[in-house]
């Protein structure tokens, strides 16, 4: 049997913090999943992170996907958003970009964590209210209906998130379960799924996010902010952009305390 | 200036059909994504194409996606489809696998078109019948309601198709709007938005796959065999499995035609 080698000489350890963490058993890179340019822009400020060049991207040059990333304290963050849509110059928002973007990022930056953060609607019934932040609990689609059996739940598509009992503890989130389609606005139809998915919160990318997350077998967490009430008397989009601003400030003190939580932690700790 | 290079020695030709034809202009490689098994796996037989090996896959291991590849009278013809869920067992119908499944395949193999085949609801209003097969000139989501100006829009994501007079006059098949969603039945919402798109048929992928397609600059034509009149009186699933096996045979008949069409075409000659 050989000896262990030596320890290897200052200037060949690891140089980043990041890397350090990674032999500890410690979570050393979280890939941040947002959809709109105005949630994700205060934590790329925040967090310092840098726009990685287009001719750096391993995203298709026709995707308008971008990365942000840097180092905080001792975690490698990488923020993805799937920026404007090429057609209609708006936020792509919805499931089929954050399932793209997650896809290709994961692939590539083989993150030990993922966090989707972003705004959400809350039901009053299920005792959410404006500004108040959520750790999933489950995802779900609400707006995939196969009536045929076992395809019904291949559509729904639930899935349990990975479980932060300590991060909800500590940083005094509210848990609720998600329910994910691509329509701001809610169908009688959707109402009806989202009640059978008992969901307490509803977005446009989360179970998308999820699907990826299962396939590569990473676990994802979801932090999401209410910005409307769904059950409530103000139409959801007049609601949802009053209230846009000030809840994405809220949005992002929280993933600044999670991130925060998270340094220096294995995955077990959370 | 140097004189032109000799012609190469007849060993070293290009060895396929396929590569000779790139050089004249000629259509080489066709992607063709379906969706369901029993909907691919009569044309994988028809074209004798072979299984690619997982072990020599550019899809991410997790991923339950296939493909299917061989040459076919100068083609180089490559069949990708979903899979079935690696949860549930079915196959990986609608928008996200279809989208995840076409930009891996498009990123890699470059193919000169995209055909995305496949089985979809008609409209008896539009004058659809079971049986009949489409290829669409538009498509549009329906289930994407996002009431905010220009995010409406975007919602609805409609585009054009690439243009193939000459197939539709040669092969006497019909044309109309395409209208996608990620549910088998219809709610009234979804109603209002197909009309709103103008469709004739309704299927769960289209759309989907028209956004990457349009994300890679490739050219997209739709093939789409009618199993289920939507606006009809009996059940959408319960028609739809009892049409599946009768009207998939109709399906891969057309695709055969269509792919004979291309054979030895350029694109322009569509």
């Amino acid at each position: 049997m050989a000896p262990p080698p030596p320890p290897p000489p200052p200037s060949e350890q690891p140089a980043t913090a990041a890397a350090g963490a990674a032999e500890a058993g410690l979570i050393s890179k979280v890939l941040i999943v947002m959809a709109m340019e105005a949630e994700a822009m205060p934590l790329v400020h925040n967090f310092k992170l840098v726009e990685a060049p287009a001719d750096e991207s391993t995203f298709h040059k026709g995707a308008p996907w971008l990365r942000y990333h840097g180092n905080y304290k001792g975690l490698h963050i990488d923020l993805v958003r799937p920026g404007k849509d090429t057609v209609y110059g708006v936020d792509s928002v919805g499931t089929l970009p954050a399932a793209l973007l997650t896809y290709s990022s994961v692939q590539t930056l083989k993150p030990d964590l993922i966090v989707n953060a972003g705004t959400a609607g809350g039901f009053n019934a299920k005792g959410a209210k404006v500004g108040d932040v959520y750790l999933a609990s489950d995802v779900a689609f609400h707006d995939r209906r196969i009536p045929i059996p076992v395809f019904d739940m291949y559509g729904v598509g639930a899935r349990k998130t990975f479980g932060t009992p300590n991060i909800l503890k500590e940083l005094n989130l509210k848990a609720g379960k998600l329910s994910t389609g691509n329509s701001l606005d809610m169908s009688p139809k959707d109402e009806e799924m989202i009640r059978s998915n008992d969901a307490t919160i509803k977005d446009m990318e989360g179970a998308a996010v999820a699907y990826i997350a299962d396939m590569f077998s990473t676990p994802m967490i979801f932090v999401k902010a209410v910005t409307d009430i769904v059950d409530g008397e103000k139409p959801t989009a007049e609601e949802f952009l009053m209230n846009l601003i000030t809840v994405t400030a809220t949005l992002e003190l929280a993933v600044v305390k999670v991130i925060d939580f998270i340094s220096g932690k294995c995955l077990s700790d959370l």
